[in-house]
């Protein structure tokens, strides 16, 4: 059975052709181009999904196309919001026009959750029908599988885990609360933190990464952070100890919840390594129900920038949202 | 089809014969006898029910045994743990006795879990697929439906929701944390809030409530809290109010995280009425992001003491863990 698997990304949307027998045709990518609207985001769609079966023989039956889009898509397949970076795709209708053009079924869900596919189908997740994947980026966002299911919840909003409030006076975050997820463990978040931390007295100019921020500020970036801490500069391992107890935080507070088999950190942050995952793990028990604790472990994810497509295209398959 | 459900409680034993043609017997209840050790609850759970059997047709056909338990129990039907007021539960294989002695099959679940089911199947969560119920008692505990069925997570562990932080600096917890929310919601908290608000100077012996509190300590119960805040007596009113403002941040998290369609409330401290549903209500907001607090509402449980043995009693017709 072959499936078309599309992610939509700020700049860029992907596709990939995969089928069940292994086979997965080169990715297609053509800009977003979101600042022109969601309706030209829609067309983008559609001409990646023409440039993916102009590719492979007219014999072949594709049997679905499957979405990973930033945001909530509700259970009809319209965008309910929550796609910051994608002007204008709130309110658009995606099932309709791309079923009448290609005339198969077309589903659609979050961008993490398809991720969370991805990786239960092919990566870190496998064997793990309880998993719960977060996605360290520009913010964090959260997949679950339950029972081996991609858990939407209402409407396709489940996953919200960049706005648990992981520290009640903590940083302030513009949904209103403090201490959010997010404030602490996406890539501007980490930056802002370091620049905080190299700011304090006693770290100012002390060490080669608090020169360096210091010095130069905008050329900060989470990466960065992590090549100093991989590094063992004593300033930036401290960042990564701050960080990393929060992530604990609230990986705690969502395996009290829901007690899955295993977590998946994936994202542009995960790029720099297990670094996070090892620190994670030093902290998580403080925050977790003993015997929940000992029952789940927490891997890096292993799909990277394909997750998304190879999660859509699996999504395809299995016909759900 | 008839099944037995049975609910078992720290002072108390209860079994049911229930059908899904809508029959109901009496409820049968017994001594669990706890201190005698866990062989002897197990003796006392088949004294319920060959008590119940004796009470229907030899020509009913039973098709299986539920069972809610306190704490923990793995897909094998042994007690993991986390049974706290049964002393000698932990470690009992529930399963092989009882199938041995009446030859049909038995499954086990959370008592809060069985609740949830129970609320699910004909209480305050009909129709809602994906539905957090919170226990509030001598602790806090959580009961999960997803997709319409009983989520029991890793060996039957989720639902830990007393032991979410919604307070970083909060009050200590016996799991190590600190502003769990079992030392806010739980019965016993409820009281020691109500006994440190009343020792504040300015609350001291200010009102009915505060003149109560100090001058019989001993007497005071949630129950009697709730009194007082129905009465509008501000000392307590302002009890109720740090209640449902932490109650709330643990709510907004768990809906982040699963985005149910319906919270349901239940468990001996919800048996003081709506006060506590309108409470939160007005927090919530504050503490789940905007379009899941949309989407979900908040109800108190309807079934109150019978829902242990009738979620029981779905659970061995669904012969789901």
């Amino acid at each position: 059975m072959y499936s078309i698997g599309i992610d939509i990304g700020g700049t860029s949307i992907k596709g990939i052709i995969s089928a069940d027998n292994g086979y997965r045709s080169e990715i297609v990518r053509i800009p977003t181009e979101a600042t022109y609207g969601g309706i030209r985001i829609l067309d983008n769609i559609i001409r990646v999904i023409e440039h993916l079966m102009q590719r492979v023989d007219s014999s072949i039956k594709i049997s679905g196309i499957g979405i990973g889009s930033p945001g909530f898509i509700d259970m009809d397949g319209t965008v309910l919001g929550g796609a910051g970076n994608l002007p204008g795709w709130e309110g658009i209708q995606i099932y309709t026009p791309l079923h009448q053009k290609f005339g198969i079924p077309v589903t659609a869900s979050n961008d993490v959750t398809v991720m969370a596919l991805a990786e239960y189908c092919y990566g870190a997740a496998r064997g793990a029908n309880n998993c719960v994947c977060i996605a360290l980026g520009t913010g964090v966002g959260g997949g679950l599988i339950i029972n081996g299911q991609i858990h939407g919840g209402t409407h396709g909003m489940a996953g919200e885990i960049g706005h648990i409030s992981v520290d009640t006076n903590g940083r302030e975050c513009n949904c209103g609360q403090r201490g959010c997820l997010e404030q602490y463990a996406a890539a501007p978040s980490i930056v802002a933190i370091a620049k905080a931390e190299c700011e304090k007295e006693k770290n100012y100019h002390s060490t080669a990464f608090a020169k360096r921020v210091i010095d130069s500020p905008d050329s900060v970036t989470a990466k960065l952070v992590y090549e100093y801490v991989a590094d063992g500069d004593p300033v930036a391992c401290n960042v990564n100890e701050i960080i990393c107890e929060k992530l604990a935080r609230g990986i705690g507070i969502v395996a009290n919840i829901i007690a899955p088999d295993r977590f998946v950190l994936g994202g542009g942050v995960m790029m720099s390594g297990d670094i996070i995952i090892d620190t994670v793990k030093r902290y998580v028990s403080r925050y977790c129900w003993r015997s929940i604790y000992e029952r789940f472990d927490i891997r890096a994810a292993e799909l990277g920038e394909d997750a998304g497509v190879l999660g859509a295209a699996a999504l395809a398959m299995r016909g759900i949202q």
